[in-house]
């Protein structure tokens, strides 16, 4: 299988890029002497766990059961869900802990209360510290609410406390670079200080933080022990406006066979609409809506963005190019186009059926 | 399976309220003397399906190759693709045409030649009319441009013109009942126009149009030959806004489990994010951003909209729900709250292999 053979939108995954993503991420992680616990939800994929598994990494994050399950099928053994724990899954996350190392996040009381009744097995939990994204997870100076959990976590021996997790989500709504480096080193204190407070009592737990943006734009992780992005493996134009990765970083492509051309409006109707990319959107630096830039296809993967050229509207299944004249005049019906997606964590999810690995 | 045994975000469809809305559109097809062929894009389901047959219809709409041969397998023998010939799948399409009555939709002379060369088995093809939506489609006046289309056709005695087909999708972005009404009568008129002219040449060729606003809030649907709406289902917000339907017929909800709460910010954090809803929101009439409206669950079903409540922000699998405290403080962590879709066509598609069929 080929790009030449795709019929229909397809998410085409260059695995040279991605195993380039890969290497800088355990490289910082080796500079910054930080544990790398990739976050698995963004790709979802045997085939890219197995690029990960051949550079060295055994610690992977997942944000859910269902996840953790496809994953220890794929023979990962040690697997923080970094999502609250939801406890109408109670027996699916015993049976998960029979076989393998599994880290669960607590955000409630309720939650670690089930987790006291029902674990037989090793089970290590995190609790989730809220430093700004205010999402879920205690604030920073809830010590109350977060020795409560501790004290029913103690009175199961099966209950492991590892540490603070956090997830610093709000720098996706930063506007610069400088912004994203205010909000990491706020929180990494935050997070700091608890840890401090915390481990005379248990010395061997760790601050985990989560997201692409800081651990990408941040040449200096201090403070922190873990990290585990997830949306790096293929990034996409969110991350590329915030200055998280290059244009030439973003590993993941949707292909989109042309339907029809409109000349007078210079446009071209896609098969490729939300069903496959998703509704996310970004304002590009010409101040327009837009739900993808466009790339041209080559043997052995895809162009620059095409100048000019992005994808203005999209329905159910159909996609609207805005073109410049000179790229739509060399575009035939029935052709493909390659669209950097917005947001690559829902396009891959949306496509997990249909991807076509090259550069393998 | 009941509701109650829910684990993780699933749709949940009230098939008696499917069934009053089926029954609505087929009673008012029939006092309009127009063909109903539904769409069945925004369901994809067999099950939704037999539905439909157990109430006589025999005829439908999909958009796409891969979802007429899912229908194909489900022993539907006529059906519209509603979504311009992608001429990558032709063989694809040559093999639907070997078993069932398949007829295409032309909106570029490249698919029509294509279609003019493959086609062994009859097949019918409408010509996409553009009435103001500017996706795709020749607008009206484009007579030249229709005739060669029709020219190419005539070579190959296999393809049968059937007519217009359009879909006023800009009725979508109407601000009230008014402005759907306008639209529909202006552009039946164009479509009306068109058919008088290629009639005599054509005699039994029809208009076929499309979207569920006009084909909901029009009492009076003169002037076409057949309607092919497909939200109407299971309708959600966003139709109920445009006045399309009520509340009460709303058929399918998301339920979802209640992780966490957050009593400072009357929040509740839910297991169900952009990955089971789709990123699609409306302005609500309070002017909140809306992921979506908040109903309790009950044996038969669901309850009423709760006031002041409303899913406020979706990351990939969380969402957050800001609450009237009242509300708050009767639902607890691990309960099932119910989801009322912005847009049900998208979060169908994403819970396809989670549903749940109530009231059967």
């Amino acid at each position: 299988m080929n790009i030449e053979s795709i019929k229909r939108p397809s998410l085409v995954i260059d695995t040279l890029k991605v195993n380039g993503n890969i290497q800088k991420f355990i490289k910082k992680a080796k500079v910054n002497k930080v544990l790398f616990r990739p976050h698995f939800k963004t790709h979802q994929s045997e085939r890219i766990g197995e690029l990960f598994r051949k550079q060295g990494i055994d610690k992977i994050a997942v944000s859910s059961i269902s996840m953790a399950k496809v994953f220890v099928k794929n023979a990962w053994s040690d697997i923080t869900i970094a999502f609250p724990f939801n406890i109408r899954e109670v027996r699916e996350l015993k049976q998960l802990t029979k076989f393998v190392r599994i880290n669960t996040l607590i955000s409630a009381p309720e939650q670690i209360v089930v987790l006291k009744n029902i674990s037989q097995f090793q089970t290590g939990f995190f609790i989730k510290i809220d430093t700004g994204m205010h999402r879920t997870g205690f604030e920073p100076f809830q010590i109350k609410e977060i020795e409560e959990i501790l004290t029913i976590g103690k009175m199961n021996k099966k209950l492991i406390f590892k540490g603070f997790l956090s997830h610093f989500g709000h720098t996706y709504q930063a506007q610069n670079k400088e912004q994203v480096e205010l909000i990491y080193k706020s929180s990494v204190s935050e997070l700091q200080k608890l840890k401090k407070k915390f481990e005379k009592q248990y010395p061997t737990i760790i601050i985990t933080i989560g997201d692409t943006p800081s651990c990408s734009i941040l040449k200096d992780l201090k403070g922190t022990d873990e990290i585990r992005p997830g949306n790096f493996v293929y990034y996409d134009l969110m991350q590329m406006k915030l200055g998280s990765c290059t244009e030439n970083e973003i590993a993941a492509i949707v292909a989109c066979p042309v339907i029809d051309k409109n000349l007078n409006r210079n446009e071209l109707l896609i098969y490729g609409g939300a069903v496959h990319l998703s509704k996310e959107y970004i304002i590009d630096s010409q101040g327009n809506k837009s739900f993808g830039s466009i790339v041209e296809l080559n043997e052995t993967g895809w162009s620059k963005s095409v100048r000019g050229t992005f994808l203005k509207s999209i329905s159910q299944e159909h996609g609207i190019v805005q073109c410049n004249p000179e790229f739509l005049s060399k575009i035939n019906v029935g052709d493909l186009i390659g669209i950097l997606p917005v947001h690559s964590c829902l396009t891959a999810h949306l496509l997990k059926e249909n991807t076509l690995f090259i550069n393998t």
